[in-house]
């Protein structure tokens, strides 16, 4: 049985090269405050506002690097603050998905697309999958134990060389679980 | 098996008669807004500011009729805001819980316990609990179908004559399972 960490991940905001430039001026980049688990993924010290039809969020982060296409991930509760409805989509399918309003202090982007929420998701290596009798896009249920245990169906594997096996979840759904700490979920395949 | 309707609790307070004169004034009453699914609980027009150590929520609503203790249930989104850490109790099991300031219009309350998270349950009426072969405190777990679909473990189920079938969550709850609309989950025993 595979127990894999359970990661809770805040809304952030990934940016193209051009964008970043809008957002933050010209030759400007990004400052990696913090690794994250995902090998050459991290944490930046640049942050945003975002925009919707209802409200605003402020203090958005940008996780680096840069990427082919904007995108910005929050949460169910944040969507109903800005007044979007965004469809639950793994990171980088933003075709179709929800326009956002982005501001950094350079300038601003009127996102047509790109607002999503993120698909509960584990990151897998080869190895493991393999071990373990897991593909790539395979739908998993993992069992959180725990005062507010439950069980996630729906969660989608992602297999890649450069990744670390973690699970990742949005901010809703870590404290329905009641998340707190390091935590391990049960993959039941 | 039982199919029993999910309806999601946005966080909200319950008061004494004592509290509501110090929180609206003397010899103030609730005024019943909307029925609620609980026989003779209603949503009222009444609403408070409640204040942690680190920030505030206004326009919290109070549920009615008055209680013997006053109770704040929050998310723990909401937990957050506050910068407080509620246990996850069943309500009116106040006893030891959080802190909390309550601000109305003609004054304020330091509650020195009455914030909960709510821990997830279901009302059940004696006879729909028996058919089933469910008892008051036990422990099921539920299934939500749908894109975020879940099984959500630790509901206690709470069998009285005066309630109506239904399963009680949180808006942390809701958005993980990413509840829309009528939606009915599935008790496995």
């Amino acid at each position: 049985m595979l127990s894999v960490l359970v990661e809770s991940s805040a809304r952030h905001a990934h940016v193209t090269k051009e964008h970043l430039a809008i957002l933050f001026g010209e030759g400007h980049s990004l400052h990696n405050k913090r690794e994250l688990s995902q090998p050459g993924q991290y944490l930046t010290e640049e942050k945003v506002r975002v925009e919707g039809p209802r409200g605003a969020i402020d203090r958005v982060s940008i996780l680096g690097p840069e990427r082919s296409a904007t995108q910005v991930e929050v949460s169910l509760t944040d969507a109903r603050v800005l007044g979007i409805k965004p469809p639950i989509r793994e990171s980088g399918d933003v075709a179709g998905s929800t326009a956002l309003k982005i501001i950094g202090p350079a300038g601003s982007i009127e996102l047509a697309e790109g607002a999503i929420i993120a698909k509960r998701h584990i990151h897998l290596t080869p190895a493991v999958a393999e071990q373990h009798g897991l593909k790539d896009k395979q739908i998993v249920a993992v069992k959180i134990g725990g005062e507010r245990g439950l069980i996630f169906n729906e969660v989608v594997c992602r297999v890649h060389a450069n990744f670390s096996p973690a699970m990742h979840i949005d901010y809703d759904e870590s404290n329905a679980a009641g998340l707190s700490g390091e935590v391990y979920g049960e993959v039941l395949a």
